[in-house]
């Protein structure tokens, strides 16, 4: 292999510290806004099967052709900015646990979301169940680093599709008091899933604070699918916060370039917080833009890679320009085990969030082989590292106090229902 | 264990982000410096045996009493701004990989500093030899990652103490020809050192631009030996570069809070600064102020703790309001093999080194347990990580030409001489 000198290194070197500490620089994110713009008003975004959605956007200015609408970026930015709040209080069943999520408070940390696999601290590797669900709960419930139980941290292989998020929902109601997220399985259950917390938390609505925060993910490129758009308006008409997020593999469903990512994210999560101060003003959300080099060789993203640590730094900042609230991801990896990669990688990736600013970090704790894996070792190392690290404090938290008995009837209710029908 | 509430917890709370973000906030910086200055006027700082810097800084209107010298903090701050270079070239063998240090510059990246112990990749422990520095320096100098070979990457066990330093720049100039580390063994090896360099680089002075740079501890608390004094007078009359660092154990020669330790350090740093410029206007300098936790259980200091990555943030921009260039550490851990803990320490001293902006990133690679260990694996693993992280790019280097014949010849017979004297 050819030598390069020193100059040459200079010249290609791409520091983290020196691209981003002058990053007050205005001009650079006004030049990603204006390019996001331009994608928005000549190529527009893919609305899928959800005229709703397109009528509610052609009423605020966009133009429609078929499922693509094409619009105005400072008109959106406007949309935003009128109505989405700097900061919203999600709730917990128990009071004590709120977490406030944006302005200045305190970042949250909810862990991995999506697992289909579970690697055991005995080193066996399983599909996730409804048992192993809940244990992990119970880890997340002590663990001081976790101020949200987040959501499908692994999935309930042993259950009915159709029975999974309230399987899931009774966990969370019982084996913690703190925040969790919600379902988005289908806007009929994300319905469900917000009444039933609802009922079940027992707190009056309250301006300013919600019971759950939901991940809405737009498909980049360009596009929406019609589950997310029917949830998300399902969301935010329930006054509860969705966090729209665009997860870009670079060079596969993205630019390969950080500005690339960072402007097509940008077009993409746009609308989405537009429509939910379209369906409610004031509903609140959260916007990620998360890009992740895609690995040709393997095929799969690259976690931990600087690339998307730049992207993280940078769209923070745009957020906060929106004045709304970030998200950040946590310790991911492409590590198949819990190894110095992982470490490192992980390392990596959590403080670009935190130095970031972002506001709600998930994939927190347990992930493992780019997500597909949660593991039970890796979730308490994570959680215990975040408490040192980010919280400086390693008490742990004691155990729930039991929720009101008729919920719990409630949803074991609606579980034999759906096994009935089934 | 009684748990805490979500509110407790927000109160515990001492981010990263939240902490650092704002800190554009000057008058923090204001209240460290007001503190040290009272530390330098009332305590004062104590210099060991050397009473030629004792009369400089009586002359530069400090006030003696043996050998404790009481200073105007403002007065030495005067001194440092008034000559000491923003930036400065860090020249090599080979004018190609010579680095700049300081101002809007890439940063620097040296190896592990010091290690007595080495961990092959066979798995065995073994002590530092001559055989073994010359393989970390050939791997070293084909890493893309480190910039400069630094010095003392392990300790040559098997040569005379007599004989180490020069058994050092021989391997550095033969096995290399990046920018290294200059000796501080005693006052007249460091001349040596100096002088066989500047023979062996064959490069003309040039302003703003030398051939070694030296690590210059203090002793904390307050103090400086007699040997860096002495050391640190030659180094800056000769025009050479000096890293006076502060590493100080929070709770055992330092206090235990982030504000004590960078107060304190920054008290030490200065005057050692100031003298750099008392002895030479113009000498380069870079500024260190570096602070672990003191672990009462294992006696020893905790790499990786959040803690330490604070008073990194805080101490670059301390150096930056002097103007001058700043140090950061590398992957540093306690961690006694290169496992998960040893990834998320190292990754997280690193990054908050990148991110504060740190020139000169010492302990970039190798470095386990407490850095009395170099791993050779993971010596590899950092400086590839580097590479990819902060320089994209994984171009190894083409290996160095032979250095000059006779400089080889009058290094190789210093050391028979040396041989003959023991």
């Amino acid at each position: 292999m050819k030598g390069h000198s020193g100059c040459q290194q200079r010249e290609l070197s791409d520091y983290l510290a020196r691209s981003f500490l002058p990053a007050t620089d205005a001009a650079a994110f006004d030049a990603i806004e204006k390019a996001a713009d331009r994608i928005l008003e000549e190529v527009g975004i893919r609305f899928q099967n959800d005229p709703e959605t397109i009528e509610q956007l052609r009423r605020a200015g966009g133009v429609v052709d078929r499922e693509v609408v094409r619009l105005d970026g400072s008109a959106l930015r406007q949309i935003i900015r009128r109505s989405a709040p700097r900061s919203f209080r999600l709730r917990a069943r128990n009071p004590d646990r709120d977490t406030v999520v944006g302005g200045l408070a305190c970042t949250s940390f909810a862990p991995i979301y999506g697992a289909p696999d579970v690697l055991l601290e005995s080193g066996q590797r399983v599909k996730g169940s409804r048992d192993i669900y809940r244990q992990l709960l119970a880890i997340a419930h002590e663990s001081p680093g976790l101020t949200n139980t987040g959501h499908m941290i692994c999935v309930l292989d042993d259950v009915s599709e159709a029975s999974r998020a309230f399987e899931m929902l009774l966990a969370h109601l019982t084996c913690s008091d703190k925040p969790f997220m919600g379902s988005i399985a289908s806007p009929e259950i994300a319905m469900e899933y917000i009444d039933l917390t609802a009922a079940a938390f027992q707190r009056p609505p309250q301006t300013g604070a919600c019971n759950l925060l939901h991940l809405v993910n737009c498909t980049p490129p360009l596009t929406y699918w019609e589950n997310p758009l029917k949830c998300l308006r399902i969301i935010a008409r329930a006054g509860e916060a969705a966090m729209i997020s665009s997860y870009m593999m670079m060079g596969a469903t993205s630019p390969t370039t950080i500005a690339g990512s960072l402007i097509q994210g940008y077009a993409e999560v746009l609308p989405g917080l537009a429509l939910t101060q379209l369906w409610r003003p004031g509903a609140p959300v959260v916007m990620g833009i998360l890009a992740w080099p895609f690995d040709m060789r393997s095929m799969q993203p690259n976690f931990g890679d600087p690339a998307s640590q730049l992207v993280q730094l940078y769209s923070s900042e745009l957020s906060r320009r929106l004045g709304i609230p970030s998200r950040g991801d946590g310790a991911v990896t492409s590590a198949k085990v819990d190894d110095a990669q992982a470490g490192s990688e992980g390392a990596r990736v959590l403080a670009a969030s935190v130095v970031s600013g972002a506001d709600f970090i998930l994939h927190s704790a347990g992930w493992l082989e780019q997500g597909r894996c949660v593991s039970v070792a890796k979730f308490r190392r994570d959680a215990a590292a975040i408490a040192e690290t980010y919280l400086q404090t390693s008490i742990a938290c004691e155990p729930p106090a039991a929720p009101d008995p008729a919920i719990e009837a409630e949803i074991r209710g609606r579980l034999l229902k759906i096994a009935m029908v089934a």
